[in-house]
């Protein structure tokens, strides 16, 4: 039989009322001749209390400890979802990470999948079982510790059980409708898109928007599984949702498929550096070892052998980010005259596989903020997205004029 | 170095705040140069929680999912413990049951342990570790699921793993600093016991006395592990507590040990049975195939072919029992006139290893209930114990007459 999984995030399994729900639509799959996998997260708040306890208890954790602790939150529903659907004459069982077994990578609390033995389950299908459920988010080592794969990683084992089962699709139950073109609390015009390209989806997710992991993304891509992101507060339906899936399978799409927004970043501009071959690996580098994200890089170009040097980062980076470079400036690696930190800016993009084909995107897009009054302190670009950093203050407006400019609200 | 066992139950462990408590304690016999088992319940109130989400989820449960679910508080304060004992610097580390691993019986929700291998955590204390924390309650069956050991398992891991790591001494932590002459809350006159031997305890277990699970005192006593019953909230001392030990060790006791109790009796007397070859085998399977725990029995001395049969079973179970009298006469297997059943009776017992070699014990309580105007309704005896039934209202006041004529407030 045809074999489907179904991802239950923490707000869809939150009381044994919700886990009914969710059971009655693995229940709906199962008639219709799918033999299904369910993977659940924790009822939501579990895992937050969890991660409090392990925090008030140790600071500087150790991750294994950890792992044990917060992987617990998993199990009880996957036990309480079997028994909710056995109550439903559903042939069901749990399966813990380690029972699969989900063999992942020792980096605990960050782990990655490395491999998915399916005999195990595909025995217990033939078997007549119709539902196996397995907790989220954990796996084992190769030491045989428990290990988990870092916050929302449920998303990516559901991708990479679908991977490993070749199934026929991977239904991921949020509590959205949903992937919009932009937040629908900013953009009243937002629209809720049918499908979404595989690599839109993916620049979409590392930008802020927060339906999917942006881990399951990737594995998605790479192993070509369908993703489906629905609601399991509406009513079930074949069209639900939004199909994240291959671009060949996207017929007509506009050239911008969304913009997306992040409020948290910095603008910092280490001014008047010393311009000489190797500077920005040296500034980089240190950065990077004080754990800094940076995001966007400019370089001036050089006045008299020196330059400015900017980039953005998390805003709640800062800190970090002025304690490396003083350091480094305390070890005479790098000199200049002042670190200067905006911590008032956002950045917004838009992003869409039509851009590969079609020009002027960005050209428009500019000329929409100028329009708007709105000044571009950074800018960047990939292949198929543009982002610009600007005042947070007019982050809403720019968001609401690309979204008109580029008629988002009209389907392609 | 010489393998101690510390078991901390719910209250023990019910807060962050307790759980450091505990640890410190831990600390204390590892600086002693002990390399240390700790054993952990749940947070006290979330085994409850858990149990009462699968009863609501599946009244009529699968016992493997249940056991899936409900051991997940145990795999929480391990990890938390470990981590408490880390920040100590005491190097700890913790395990689930199938990491052991704790092998059971599939017989889920009430597995028996039948192997605990040492060499997985021997080999941990070889390199150094000092403290392996372990989930109490858990297991795992031959099929690689989890099971639990039923409720108060927890002490029954810890018994085990004294017995398979050759443990000095198995100390059970908890709300009550050790096993009383009776309940201080019955009589003012108890006092605590510095040791009482293997079979008083397990009278007393049965009797009603809740400190330990009866299981595991049976097998404390199968492989001789001292067991410490001492409470978590009071001062560490290397004599504080109750030390549950082979009668050699005790050299001199009461005769009698304790008074034990139990209010959650029910009487219940067939009149006019047919007395014929094999009648009490058909009465007492009927009883037992219906669930019913009979207790004591007595039978009269038959007259014209007819006797009464009288027996004692839990309060709760009475309507089961009237359930499976009634389904008997109607099947024809048994004939009589009357079921009659008193609710309103309660079980005392004097218990003590002396009675082995000192005679009169029986007299002697017998004449004291009397002295009380206290009426017996059905006597047992063991080796080391009497029971006896009498009207609840009495209860208390042959509880204090007894402790008093048996001088227990007074250490041999």
């Amino acid at each position: 039989m045809p074999v489907l999984v179904m991802k239950f995030g923490g707000t869809s399994v939150a009381t044994l009322d919700r886990i009914r729900r969710a059971a009655k639509r693995v229940g709906v799959e199962v008639a219709k001749g799918y033999d299904v996998i369910v993977i659940v997260s924790a009822m939501s708040g579990k895992t937050n209390e969890l991660v409090g306890w392990v925090n008030e208890t140790s600071p500087m954790y150790d991750a294994r400890e950890y792992d044990a602790v917060v992987s617990s939150g998993e199990n009880v529903t996957a036990g309480l979802m079997a028994l909710t659907l056995q109550e439903m004459d559903v042939p069901a069982r749990s399966w813990q990470g380690w029972q699969v077994p989900v063999k992942t990578t020792s980096a605990h609390s960050s782990a990655r999948i490395e491999e998915i033995p399916s005999d195990n389950i595909m025995a217990k299908f033939e078997q007549g079982m119709r539902v196996a459920v397995v907790a989220g988010f954990q796996g084992v080592s190769p030491e045989g510790r428990i290990t988990t794969l870092g916050r929302g990683g449920s998303d990516t084992t559901a991708v990479a059980f679908a991977a490993a089962f070749n199934a026929e699709r991977c239904d991921i139950y949020t509590d959205v409708d949903g992937v919009y073109t932009t937040d629908p609390r900013v953009s009243a015009k937002a629209r809720k898109l049918d499908k979404i390209a595989f690599e839109e989806m993916l620049e979409l997710a590392s930008l802020g928007a927060k339906v999917l992991q942006t881990r399951s993304v990737e594995l998605a891509m790479r192993y070509k599984v369908k993703l489906r992101v629905l609601s399991s507060f509406e009513e079930q339906s074949d069209t639900a949702g939004t199909l994240v899936c291959d671009e060949e399978e996207i017929m007509e799409s506009n050239v911008v498929a969304g913009v997306a927004f992040s409020r948290d970043e910095a603008k910092m501009t280490l001014v008047s550096v010393a311009d000489r071959p190797g500077i920005a690996a040296t500034i980089f580098t240190a950065l990077s070892e004080a754990g800094v994200n940076v995001d966007m890089i400019v370089q001036n170009i050089a006045e008299e052998g020196r330059t400015d040097m900017t980039w953005s980062c998390p805003n709640d980076q800062v800190k970090r980010a002025e304690k490396a470079i003083e350091d480094a400036k305390q070890a005479g690696v790098i000199r200049f005259d002042e670190l200067i930190a905006d911590m008032d800016v956002a950045k917004v993009s838009v992003v869409g596989i039509g851009m590969r084909s079609h020009t002027g995107v960005a050209a428009k897009m500019f000329k929409v903020l100028s329009n708007e009054g709105i000044n571009i302190k950074v800018i960047t670009t990939s292949e198929i997205k543009i982002s610009v950093l600007i005042d947070r203050k007019y982050m809403e407006l720019a968001v609401q004029a690309l979204h008109d400019a580029f008629e988002l609200e009209k389907a392609a």
